[in-house]
């Protein structure tokens, strides 16, 4: 029998109505013949104010503790999705991770899937059972603790379910309708896509496009699992959604895919780092252990045995790169004048798989923000993207130019 | 190292705030040089919406699916009350029914305790930990599928595990600081109890003092377990609150220990019921097939071949009680004229295990009863119990008037 996954983000399931709904969108799956895993979320809100206890009532909270009372929201779930099936006279089943078991690493709070048997499931479809209905976003560990699997880990675990499974089809019902070819509150020009590569999401994912965890996509990558992204609230057709897939089953496409964007981005320069070889470790060494997630980095031409070095990172995380440097530079391991943070900056990348074919991406995308007076502070660039550091107050003329200059509006 | 039982009810951990103040009741055994096994109930009102939860989905939910959803709350409080405790350096961990596990029987929804392995909990006192925090109410069946004890099974719970553990106390922290001679809010000369025999809560549990969950005695009884029931609000002291233990421990006691009442019974009397021999089973095999508690029951002296039999249930099963006697008349299982149901009286009943040496129990009962003018419509009684059925208007003053009769506002 085919197997499909189904997955309900916290929208989709935030009160009974929407389970109902939900429920009424798995039936007509369960009408065509398929064999359905649901993968559902706690109710919108439901983990936010379990996580606000914890934070509450611990600051330096220990991360088992914090899994064991944050993975609640989806059992509810799971329980109350299995009995609105039963109503609608289809045999469902509750599993909490730990009884299918979601074997995962004991890296509480952000645990990554090992393997899921499929035994145990496998035998309550042979009795009959239609409907799988698992909590997502949790797993059980080596020493049998609860784990979760980090934010928008429900993603990743209806992945992994579809390649333990060979099903046929991942579908992440969420509140939007697809992906987009850029942000529609953004450009209203924004077309949905009607595919789109997994290097291509991942790039987006991983961008801020914040519709799929980056993880889930890699494992559909890895694992060649044919996701769609699709509105819980639209019509059921199709041709509904994003379908998220190899390179190899979209014919044509446009040069580039989207134009993706980051707003809280601070741009950090070292400025006159005497430079030595070995001085980028040095320098992002202590940054990495210390949390600070680097993005971008240049080095600037080195004149008499000195250089400056720029890098972005969140802005949130301004304070910890400031603190890391500083001690670097008191123990005198590495060794700059002064340390300039711009926290008013944003980034905007195009991504695209065909730019890998294409010359010339970057031309275009450079004269057309030159062409509005956008300065570009820093450029990074990718087989399939290319990013730059821009001031914040011109990311969304950006967007909105970039996605005009690719002329996105149009399918290829 | 000795070991200590500490059970918190819903009340008692309501909020953050009230968790904080049991975790400190808590520390206090910690430096007494206790092992604590700490058993906690789901926050005050989140069990009652999970239940509304699963009520509005399905009008008849599959129980599995209740209990993994009503489970959930208790998971919560466990967590949260293991990182309350590692806040104030103590070293805890919680624990859900399944990674006990507390093995239990698949009565979903009402399931009983087989058999608590106490070898998971001890390799974690063995490992340091000072503070097992398992929530309550739950475990597991041989099925792997979570079950549920009841309601008010947290506290079944607790003295399964102080049983298990050879604690040496069982204390269950409450919103009342103890079992009172009668209901406070009915007579103001209720009088707390230091010590009640197992046998006597037993009987003042299922007739309506709602401080103990039935089965919690019963299990306490078997195993000797001492309870000590208290207000988690109280200060913390070595005769605070009621110990429920054996009768040896117990050298002197009133001949009556309280009076009990229950609101909320119906007597239903069968007229001219045609009397043979199995005219009993006839009659209430069916009630207790459709689920009807029949509590008290009484047959008239037999007249030409026909009798009258009254017996009394919760005035919420008298609908269903009528249902299964009219079928049963329908089939021809029994005969009887009419079936007439009083749904405006009350139980009251006195306790105590001075009872078995002491005549004349029933005489002053009676007597004090006569006295006010409330006429008894039926009579039970066992050992240690007697109890009367009368009109409900008069309830209270019957308490008040048989607590008054034997003098139970003064210690024996």
């Amino acid at each position: 029998m085919p197997c499909l996954v189904m997955k309900f983000g916290g929208t989709s399931v935030a009160n009974l109505d929407r389970i109902r709904q939900a429920a009424e969108r798995i039936k007509l799956e369960v009408i065509q013949g398929y064999q359905i895993i649901v993968i559902v979320s706690a109710m919108s809100g439901k983990t936010n104010e379990l996580v606000e206890w914890v934070n509450e009532t611990s600051n330096l909270y220990d991360t088992q503790e914090y899994d064991a009372v944050v993975s609640s929201g989806e059992n509810i779930t799971a329980g109350i999705m299995a009995l609105t099936l039963q109503e609608m006279d289809i045999s469902a089943q509750s599993w909490q991770g730990w009884q299918v078991p979601v074997q995962t690493t004991d890296m509480h709070s952000n645990a990554r899937i090992e393997e899921i048997p499929t035994k145990n499931l496998e035998a309550s479809f042979a009795n009959g059972v239609q409907v799988a209905v698992v909590a997502g976003f949790q797993g059980v560990s080596p020493r049998g603790r609860i784990t979760t699997l980090g934010r928008g880990g429900s993603d990743t675990t209806a992945v992994a379910f579809a390649a333990a499974f060979k099903a046929e089809r991942c579908d992440i019902f969420t509140d939007v309708d697809g992906i987009y070819t850029t942000d529609p509150r953004i450009s209203t020009d924004a077309r949905k896509l009607e595919k789109i590569a997994f290097e291509e999401m991942l790039e987006l994912a991983s961008l801020g496009a914040k519709v799929l965890q980056t993880r889930s996509v890699e494992l559909a990558m890895r694992y060649n699992v044919r996701l769609r992204v699709l509105s819980s609230f639209e019509k059921p057709s199709d041709s509904a959604g994003t379908l998220v897939c190899a390179e190899e089953e979209i014919m044509e496409s446009n040069v580039v895919a989207g134009v993706a964007y980051s707003r809280d981005e601070a741009k950090m320069t070292l400025i006159s780092v005497a430079d030595r070889p070995g001085i980028a470790a040095a320098i992002f060494g202590p940054l990495s252990k210390s949390g600070v997630n680097v993005d971008m980095i240049v080095q600037n031409i080195s004149e008499d045995g000195r250089t400056d070095m720029t890098f972005s990172c969140p802005t949130d995380q301004v304070l910890r790169a400031e603190k890391s440097l500083q001690t670097a530079k008191d123990t005198g391991t590495i060794n700059y004048h002064n340390l300039v943070a711009d926290e008013s900056v944003a980034k905007v990348s195009v991504v695209g798989i065909g730019m890998r074919s294409h010359a010339g991406v970057a031309a275009t995308m450079f004269e057309a923000l030159h062409g509005e007076g956008i300065n570009i502070k820093v450029i990074t660039t990718s087989e399939i993207k290319i990013s730059v550091l821009i001031e914040r107050k011109y990311m969304e003329l950006a967007v909105q130019t970039l996605h005009d200059a690719f002329e996105l509006e149009k399918v290829a």
